[in-house]
């Protein structure tokens, strides 16, 4: 349902127009300094208002952390997170009330529920994913005590490529809007969305991962194998339509004598030559870099007429409004790295009773 | 760990050489006539030995149930199944009791665990996967009360591709040995695997599974969405590196006014006029087709020698032996449609409590 | 961890001394109307100051709904509440910060956690039981809508005992401050804990619950049957060392013969002549009324000073400061309801998939 | 449902009549030595036909491990145990097929899942705890190498009580067969169960266990208190109808002043003067003993004729027939102690991940 995680879990609740949202974190382990200004840097990443690619609504995203710890440190309890709402001022919502918009969560609700927040998206709205990057940041910090490193990029936009992870410089990413480190290609991104934007569309992109430093064991066999649920985890992102790890989708062509991981002695550890495992075999890590793809849609908010029909069944228009992003990767990044940060988290926590 | 699911939940156990694998069926409701027959074709079709581009191994796959079942239908209580390893005499391993297998899950359960079955792949082998198919035809039977129909196929191998599946005809996909419905593609994918086969190699493929008559509002936002659980139950697979749904990776470089799925009324329900959400919008089925893509690497076992290390980090040879797949898609179809089957069999109960 | 429920789930989280207490109650079908003044009654019935033989210390105990409820109902998504706590503001807890309490939780979360709140008993203080109830109450809206009561009451403080709830009007629990519907044992029991409470003492006490028209059919075997979970359930509340249903304790010296229960077909339904079993066999509910019994011990915080350790194992001396409740089972009334409207709540849910 | 656990989970299948019972344990660490003889000894103490106060029905409960032990030790996959049914060959049930016998599940499963197994209990059959005590023997295997020990034993039959448990030597409770420490009171329960079952009825009875060297911190806060989780292990196995630990039910007449253990330091560590709180604190382990008492209700089997109805509601008589226990407590203390060591390991793992 709402929850995601064995032990390091998270239940996360609130809609886009409701008093608040915001996040539970149960089984973070006790005695980890809870550093608040590094949670806040990593909603900013997230929040809308960033650049002129991104929406122009303007939220602050802050946050009030409830419970669980004292004294600027985890007590092992429950870390209650809260992100007030500022747009959940009564607007005129009427236009919107009756009408499914295409390729939004408002017929499915409606259909499943039977009844549904209809404000902005209620409960499907994207803003749910600011309660994951809270959250996520602090999982980060647990994952920094042991040395594991997580960093996502925009990898594509629309057809334009950013070149494979292992030619790229990972520091550079936030040093451009678009979040590509090869800066070229990001210009060249950014003028895309632009040009996409004043089209009043919308246009898809990929998302990179790279988890470097991850210890030899984290996985459970066979139905949690750690990519398996590395897939779920960036899966369940609004708007994501497809996953691959290693190698991916470009493996299928390879011959097997080409995609076998050589295994060598680096006279301190077993590593492998090549790493089309992408970091992970039979569900396990081992060792080498962890990196997968994430594939998002074009945003479904558009600015433009669309036919469409509403509660009853009938024609109507739907009319785009408001302020919505023309492409949602450059602030999918923390949120990428938030669902990676928490997976990874909840493994090394499940991988302590591996063995006597 | 070795458990998937909520409410129709299976548990799988046991290795590809020790004396028997098997599943429990936890929460199958009662009264659903349990047609043994149909189990026995399901496993016959993931079996070994099938055709000349399948593994010629020979194991029976025959099965029992123990319990859960009485006068020829489920009684709400566990099912356990058993199938019996008729491979399991003691042969001689000691060539890779102590050898790392390139891009197997060897090193990684040694390291994990401190101690592996090393014969045959134990836990890690794709043998287990006949416990899911065993389990995903109770699924299936369970599916079949409500008019739900899953139908996989080969759409993919190396570079060879089957049309969109709107244009194919799936009941044509039983009848030739690589399981793809276009008659002319599968030829060439046939020769193709074996030309793969006679340089002792492997190669990879997807399998594309189309789910229909699916009831409006499977899917529990926001972590366990439709396509995220099934995304995760499919990366569960042995050998799986990639999953899309819908448009998928394509749909990225689509812009949101030609992507966006336009409603409409039929007469009888409300219909969209394209497909590209793959029948789940907002994490929730809306009643048009699922379709999704399961992308497979090559077969990591060839019959090649391959450099390696072993236990100890010394240098080895991994030589190639045995009766091996060249290509895992033909029998991988029955595999995604059990997963298919008991992902959406445990959304159908969770569905029963949505609304009061 | 902090959560409970399969299907209908409750996550609490909250210090007694930090900023606010909560709970996320997920899986509450869509469509019930949320009655705010019925939640605020159960609320009150479980707050501090309400009469003599409580704590007088006074907390409002007002709660706000951040989620999940729109224009007055249910949405199917999670319900966030939370209490705001009044008595937060930074007294002087230098006295019980090093100081290990006795029969209190001090030591063994100091142990497990290593840091703790130790603010007036942080996670482990009674007043986390607020959220149960908030929760509880939401619970007992939905179970109103099939007609299942649930009712408590005080049977028992020191050694006087109320009669068979067969033979009391449950109507009359809130007639008085103790919560004993038989006026004259409750007039007792009231100046028993008045002679407590002035000699700085405290008192144990045992609170007995009756559910009535529970449907038949709910509770999961094995491991998940219903008097298992309700006892799990009471169990989990703070001060409670036992749990008995139907002939409890006392049923060790029945004979089989006199112990079981007669069926008879009463002109529409199948009934028990005697109820030994307590509404419950084979741990599923059988239609007639659930009744069991829970025992609290005395309250561990007393107004005497008393021999005690610190953290380095120095001995201390606790002195008893505060306004704490001479005897909790008054207070714990609502509390009893709430866990068991929370059970019966789930496995109604859950009962929902039991056959086809 | 059939699954019990979090980290350390067992999942149990079978019938009473059917072909075979069993138990996959998952999670159980990597590495711990399985001694095959310690398993059989514990389900030889649980078996049918032990003596003449146990039923006189003779079975081997010889069980085979199909799954997850290599070469002696557990590989961290999952362990699954089969125990054939001897008894299932093809009697004539026809006489209990449609009558409900009183204060057995029969009414309850049949109407819970419209189908029932009606030979002999079929689920709701105690054979179903043979499982549970093959997997408690490898909990208690891997409690073993931390020193824990768990010890049961029969503390009351109908009036007769033994002493409390610190006045026992409990490795005489195998001397004799009600197991019984304290010789004399052995004596007179034999003699009373033996003149129960000459007058062809049953009898109930306590079951005291006893945890010593269990460390500080296992449980965990607010919901799976350890001894809410103890109680619902205990609640689940048949014929249960109650639970205390340490002073439990006779603690509600003692003050305050007299029910606190006194915290003291030993030297080498803090200790409690008195335990009250039977080695729970808040709902985790204190490091003294964890003691409690399980009340088992009379036998519902008597070998009497009972005036009961059929499914259809019509009156019927049910008639003692077959060999049956006059009181299960002797053969209840395996049990006892297997489901408390399942619970005690799996928050052994659990605690893992406490602190950083």
């Amino acid at each position: 349902m709402n929850s995601y995680g064995t032990l390091f879990r998270i239940s996360t609740f609130g809609e886009s127009h409701g008093p608040a949202i915001g996040v539970i974190i149960d089984g973070c382990p006790a005695g980890l300094t809870i550093d608040l200004n590094f949670i806040q840097s990593e909603l900013d990443r997230r929040k809308p208002g960033q650049s002129k690619i991104t929406t122009q609504r303007k939220e602050d995203d802050s946050f009030k952390i409830l419970s669980g710890v004292f004294e600027g440190k985890s007590t092992g309890t429950p870390i209650a997170i809260t992100i007030e709402n500022q747009d959940q001022r009564s607007k005129d919502y009427s236009h919107i009330q009756n009408t499914f918009r295409p390729s939004h969560a408002d017929y499915t609700y409606e259909s499943k529920y039977g009844v549904r927040d209809y404000r902005g998206g209620g409960r499907s709205s994207a803003r749910e994913t600011a309660a994951r990057v809270a959250a996520g940041a602090i999982a980060k910090l647990l994952l920094k005590q042991v040395g594991i490193e997580i960093n996502a990029y925009v990898s594509q936009v629309g057809e334009l490529k950013a070149p494979h992870y292992t030619q790229l410089d990972l520091n550079k990413t936030e040093d451009n809007i678009i979040r590509c480190p090869d800066v070229s290609i990001a210009e060249k991104m950014i003028s895309l969305i632009d040009q996409v934007r004043l089209a009043r569309d919308t246009i898809g992109g990929v998302v990179t991962c790279v988890i470097k430093n991850t210890p030899v064991g984290l996985g459970e066999p066979v139905f949690d194998k750690l990519h398996a649920e590395i897939g779920k985890a960036m899966l369940s992102i609004n708007a994501v339509k497809g996953f691959e790890y290693g190698s991916g989708f470009d493996g299928i062509t390879l011959r097997g004598s080409q995609h076998n991981d050589e295994f060598y002695n680096d006279g301190n550890k077993i590593r492998t030559k090549t790493n089309f495992s992408g970091g992970i075999q039979g569900g396990i890590s081992n060792g080498e870099d962890i990196y997968f793809n994430v594939a998002f849609k074009p945003v479904a908010t558009i600015m433009k007429d669309q036919p469409s029909v509403d509660k009853d069944g009938n024609e109507t228009i739907v009319s785009g409004k408001g302020r919505h992003d023309p492409c949602v990767v450059p602030r999918a990044v923390p949120i990428v790295e938030a669902m990676a940060a928490l997976v990874i988290a909840d493994f090394l926590l499940r991988s302590k009773s591996s063995k006597i």
